[in-house]
């Protein structure tokens, strides 16, 4: 699995690089290098929350090469995209490319991320092996920086973490639950020229939802209940009985 | 298309709001509510940026009724995930899984975003269609508010902004660059034994690399002057031509 440094090109505003930090840390992303940063203080630390170790452990340097040092790959970002092909040091993938790109790679990823307020410059852009873009308005395609940084982090970091979605209920356990359905229509004397299509419904209804393990014992048990319970009224008139 | 209003709870923090605003502006979302917002003064205003419009035109309400007037979809965030079947109010989907949901909607999305220290209160989540969770570090899930708005934003705008990437060179152009590379490798005496795989090396980096209409032109260019350039030479040794 590669590993990832993000490398911030000198960053105006401490909050910002607070920021980025915290971000880094809610990612897994733990190397930041800052070239020419501002002064770091309080500002910076507030807003590094948790993400403070990272901020901690961040490296100054002087210039883009001692903070490339060891990259296999240098993946510049750019907030404006270019529609000129001729402008070919302004194509760029998108984020989502590059995590693709990233995931089957074992090197090192230097991720730049430029100024504030002009990004990187042409010749530091021209020392990247890619770059990219976070597709946004034409209107006003300008990220904070954070935000930026959050957003290509957000998404390599999708390529490395397997998800671990609830326990889908199995196919035998949805037709008990179709059954159950059929129950209840039929106790409630549903009318009987309907009840094909409102099973359908439930039916698509059910298939849209992609109902748990959990969820789907727990609709069981309603309409069971359900079912039971005008049974036993049915069966059973007693006073007792229709109190409880 | 569904319309898309963000409604920030409860927020503390002046900053995060004009930060939420800068980024909505990115990604085309214009709708904020504010149920029970902090103050806003300078410190919104200068992180919302070229998102003033969005800030100003922000409407605060005093309880989240008021906010989700009129909405189809009501989707609340959260940045804690559970493994648990049984907390069936904190199963979430992932932001892009939401994306894929809301694409085909033609009604009105509230986006639910909770309090910087609490998120949404359990009565909150309990009156949400869909709960959504950014996949992050299971040591420090919890991000900044506008990061995560940010991140979600950017996944519904995806599927709402069709891309145009650069005309990819044709397959016929391919094979003239094939064939390029090939007279390179004749002029130059490349030994022949090593030809072939040269060859497939070449056409395996382009095939990687996907190059642009204009990158083919370009790097063709460079082939057939290298080659002609040899040609030449070898064919007219004047002094003029050698210094050419």
């Amino acid at each position: 699995m590669a590993t990832v440094r993000l490398v911030l090109v000198e960053p105006k505003n401490e909050g910002n690089v607070g920021a980025v930090a915290r971000a880094m840390k809610n990612f897994h992303a733990e190397e930041l290098i800052l070239v020419k940063p501002c002064s770091l203080g309080e500002e910076a630390r507030t807003r590094a929350m948790h993400g403070a170790s990272v901020l901690k452990a961040a490296r100054s340097v002087d210039d883009l090469d001692g903070a490339l040092l060891g990259a296999d790959l240098v993946v510049g970002t750019s907030g404006v995209d270019t529609s000129s092909e001729k402008r070919f040091a302004r194509i760029a993938i998108t984020p989502r490319d590059l995590a693709a790109r990233i995931a089957p790679m074992e090197g090192g990823v230097a991720l730049l991320l430029g100024r504030e307020d002009f990004g990187l410059f042409e010749e530091e852009l021209a020392r990247c092996d890619l770059l990219v873009t976070i597709p946004a308005s034409r209107e006003y395609p300008i990220l904070n920086l954070s935000h930026a940084a959050a957003i290509l982090l957000y998404e390599l970091a999708l390529v490395r973490t397997p998800r671990h979605p609830p326990r889908e209920a199995s196919g035998l356990e949805k037709e008990r639950l179709h059954e159950a359905f059929a129950a209840l229509l039929d106790v409630t004397h549903y009318p009987s020229h309907k009840r094909a299509r409102t099973k359908v419904m439930f039916r698509r209804l059910m298939g849209r939802a992609v109902p748990s393990k959990w969820e789907f014992h727990a609709l069981m048990g309603v309409l069971q209940r359900a079912t039971n319970r005008i049974r036993r009224l049915e069966g059973d008139s007693s006073p007792r009985d229709a109190n409880a």
